[in-house]
């Protein structure tokens, strides 16, 4: 693979590009070019840079020169644009006042479902003032059965929003489907890629163009190499808001709904400059291993833990036997910043002042 | 779950309702009962079946019964408009001249991409005069990484209906997208939906609103129950008209690219009335272990086998390992007629009086 | 690896080296000089070679040489005692009448423990009346847990060679231990090694110098190659007599007790002259799926069938839910019958003369 | 399953038994009794229990108090010896100055195989030096080939007690084999048993009739029912110094050796009250993940951890790809002594003074 570049320093992050006036001429003329010779080419405008899959002969890179082009890279990565310490360095992701950086964590929770407006609002109550600054549930949903819950859809998705909206959080949901994804980008600001669309393309593709930060979820039966190009799928899109969400494979071992992998978070953390968060409550299936697997999460360093918590388990909608109760939750949330506390990891909250500001509205 | 018919008879198969008339004011009723009374119920057109998954008190079972329900049959059966024996017998599938049924076998092959117009040509020149009754080809494909080849799309699909045409052959295609469900499924005879996307379930319900026939392929990380899931969300939305899939799932064994689950063939038709077929080019990726797997499936009760040909598998833009050139497809199948003649399975094959006649056209 | 003959000819078979009288003094000499000089050599007595597994330099191999070493061939094969065409052709392994090679089919068949001296009495009365020329039965068991029925060790054996013998049968029951190698090797016409003891290795070197032939089963959780590996342990101790047995892998598929690799079989095939058969019994843990098992294993070409039979399945002390009957075993052996004689698959059975000979007695 | 006991008291610990000097006749009586009526019945004499694995009619009871017996407790618990809270508490296992107990973390280090006099000294002098308590190393090996190496058996076991007992550390070593049970059993400090002999139960039960304490490895394809049926193995012929050591399960992901299941940590502390300790070479294959598994393993509570420490890993006979050499060795120490102070767990170091002691002499 080739990587092309218009100026002569390589890029380190968005924004340090500033003098490409003179580009969009010759990368009008390559784009034709490349086109009328049939060679493969993304451009990729976020980063300003173009991406040749296939070999190039010497005649053609002579060409490319010609055009203005300042640097040829040449790559074995299979996933170019995510890779650790190629050509971009971790810009820290940052959704409002939440920076994902090594040294934090971030909690993300809420319920599996979004099943009524009342119980939201109380979920979002209940996390708010614990400092939890992101709120998690489900609107569309993705059920192994057609007969299973599906979701209550648009009802849910506008209640979440104002749910969060009204506690200073931030509001994270599934997409299940192409359609859906302009639709919630509006409304969400993370958007999800679920397990069992870790390998829909088209879905990954229309998720790159749209503007939200996407949490991509690991499929449960892919190695690490297929997260990591699913991821660089929404990349090459041009979204590079993507946080890497471990979440439990699929083994033989019947006592956990799945296994999490956790060495695939030093593993991706080696490989991609992406942050890496888990969900040890779809990894082990039952309560009491949430607080165990987040401990071992913030050690070997991922960035934040996305945990289910509602009202009253036992009459959830979907997933009650891995989600916490209130009061299971108020005892994690202890524990873990007591954890973090010790392992010098900062554990984002949600910022009172802001909260304060809000309540008064 | 409950099913309700309006009729005092089980149907069997599609077509032995007749005298329906009465029904659609009382449908009308009813759909407006259970949406006021927020009743989860399922209307299926093509059955002529209500059904109900969750429990019903016997309140609303004899208002049912007030709206001119005749049959109410309790299920515990989590896929009951697949389920073999419940309610619908095995109408056989026809596509065409081609009857999938105990006792037949029908190859589907092809090339993973369809790469020419001269290709696809050349291929189904080649398979028709085989008599292999149905062209397969990859025409919007979905791969590992966004740096591989694509397929070339609407030009391919368009290729290959006139090829497919021109030698009285049905083609088949996989749809990746839900946008491109009504495109592919105006021009392809057979639409297929990938392992990777056994679980997108909007896909499925998409697809099931569309009238081709569907090969579904189990997701490679999926049980049984989660594949009759899969097919059944498609039988939700009306379409009957499904093949299941077998083509390998993963495990520890190297040597193979997936594991074949040979079991999986009898389980399915234990478990459904619809016909399995079985695809040992995936399931193996190699091709010296393509006719032993064809073997077994014939012998286990398979109806089918999906096979990958290409003329000249060593410059594939795709799949080329696990890819037959001519001449070993040629002798694949004469080694099958062997078998299948030896066992007593009619091996359909595309009838030449239709191909005479098209050819003289 | 290395392997040095002292004859001009490659051996294709037990038997034909004839004129070796004037190896014992080169080989005496050769074993010193490798041991002096700390070069790591296995003299396989019944193949009459050498094997070097590591790098020779070539003075090293011009010594071998001069010690009167005529061929020296080079190999990448992991198992060349075992692998197809590398220096041994496949001499049909033969057990009494019973000869493993292309073409033939033998099943063996009996309970999975020899429970009382009257139910092996009855089961081998059974099954050599329907020509089984093979009685399985656990007489040491391998379970789970230390409180499961561990079998009735010494009295079963004797109780089950008094019944195969009454009845003119073979017998075969499985080796759990080291120090039980050699009493059972001077008892039971055949050994077993169970899946949990695939990869203890101790165990397989004590087999490989007993007489008796082998049967091997994969482990649940081995590579093909590991597999392969496991018997080559059995043949580099001198033992060739070694049967290949497929009893199914561990997966995440929950309705069977584990996966048949079916492609297991045409592969073993490519890389072993060892006979390969099958165990449906413990691949499947279900009764129903045997016969399609079965039916599979014969058109792929293995060598047999082993297959859990017992009078009162529903009372058995171990694996009752994957026992056939005897009314079931007699159908199912109907139906291998006519599938075996319409692929034109000879099914070995139990001489019907030498069993009037013995019923007179 | 029936737990008796003579006593009225519930025993808590090894040794809190005294006054059971009326004890063996009644013992004896029971076990002629249970015998005589083909009763199945383990007496289990560290612990003053009889274990009856089957039901037990209403006279046998009577009978059974009628001997004597002082508490029948009813369990379904399917390892009763070695469960949590059941009958006996976690009496901490020590082992010379060691105490395995909550809060404590002790590390287990050195080569794969013992290679020679010199290597093993070198290694346990550098390990000792570092406050290493107990020396790990292969003598006798369980290899996948019979052409790799298999330990240089009787000359590196003497060599490593030599080393382990010269720099006053405590020595462990794997027993491949039941006739070698004894002969190491009478050298070693610690028993261990591989991943591949997790159920050969043969082998178990040896063990369990030996003294010394035992690390059993989880086999890598055992579910964690199955793991602690091994140790019950082991308890039930009354030894019950084992830890239980989890590293890694066979999954599809290639990017290591094996999958380390993080989970199974915080299981087994909750089913068993025996301590649990990783192995993080074998699980990831690889030096770079051993850091992080040992972090995670930190903060889950494991008790734990064996490293592969070589002095020249690129030279090593077996497993070098996930050996650390002493640079990496000791930076990793600083790091687990790091992360270990933070945490609040006890880091158990040889103690200086003995080794002062032993330096001098």
């Amino acid at each position: 693979m080739l990587i092309a570049t218009f100026e002569h320093a390589i890029y380190n992050s968005i924004g340090t590009v500033t003098d490409s006036d003179v580009m969009p001429q010759a990368l009008h003329e390559i784009l034709q070019w490349t086109s009328e010779n049939h060679i493969l080419c993304h451009w990729v405008p976020h980063r300003k840079v173009l991406i040749f899959p296939d070999p190039i002969s010497d005649k053609m890179l002579n060409q490319l020169l010609a055009f203005g082009i300042k640097n040829l890279i040449e790559t074995n990565s299979p996933y170019p644009l995510i890779q650790r310490d190629l050509l971009f360095a971790a810009a820290p992701l940052t959704i409002g006042d939440i920076v994902f950086q090594p040294g934090t964590f971030t909690l993300i929770a809420g319920p599996c479902s979004v099943e009524s407006r009342s119980m939201i609002h109380e979920t979002a109550a209940f996390l708010s003032e614990l400092g939890i600054p992101i709120l998690r549930g489900g609107t569309y949903k993705a059920r192994t059965s057609p007969y299973h819950f599906q979701g209550y859809g648009h009802d849910a998705l506008n209640d979440m929003r104002t749910a969060a909206s009204q506690f200073g959080m931030k509001m994270l949901t599934e997409v299940v489907s192409e359609e859906l994804v302009e639709p919630i980008s509006e409304v969400s600001d993370i958007l999800q890629v679920g397990s069992r669309n870790a390998q829909n393309f088209q879905l990954l593709k229309r998720i790159g163009i749209q503007p939200k930060p996407v949490v991509i979820k690991r499929g449960f039966m892919n190695t690490l190499e297929e997260f990591l190009l699913a991821a660089e799928y929404i990349a090459l899109m041009g979204n590079h808001q993507i946080l890497l969400c471990e979440r439990g494979i699929r083994t033989f071992e019947p006592w956990t709904r799945n296994t999490l992998d956790i060495s695939a978070i030093p593993l991706m953390q080696q490989q991609s400059y992406l942050p890496v968060i888990v969900d040890p409550s779809h990894a082990a299936g039952r309560t009491d291993l949430v607080l165990p697997l987040v401990k071992a999460a913030l050690a070997v360093g991922a960035q934040g833990a996305m945990i289910e918590v509602h009202p009253n388990p036992s009459a959830a909608l979907s997933d009650g036997k891995q989600t916490l109760d209130f009061n299971q939750f108020t005892e994690l949330v202890r524990e873990i910043e007591h954890t973090a506390k010790r392992l010098g990891i900062h554990l984002q909250h949600l910022e009172k002042n802001d909260l304060g500001l809000l309540m008064q509205l």
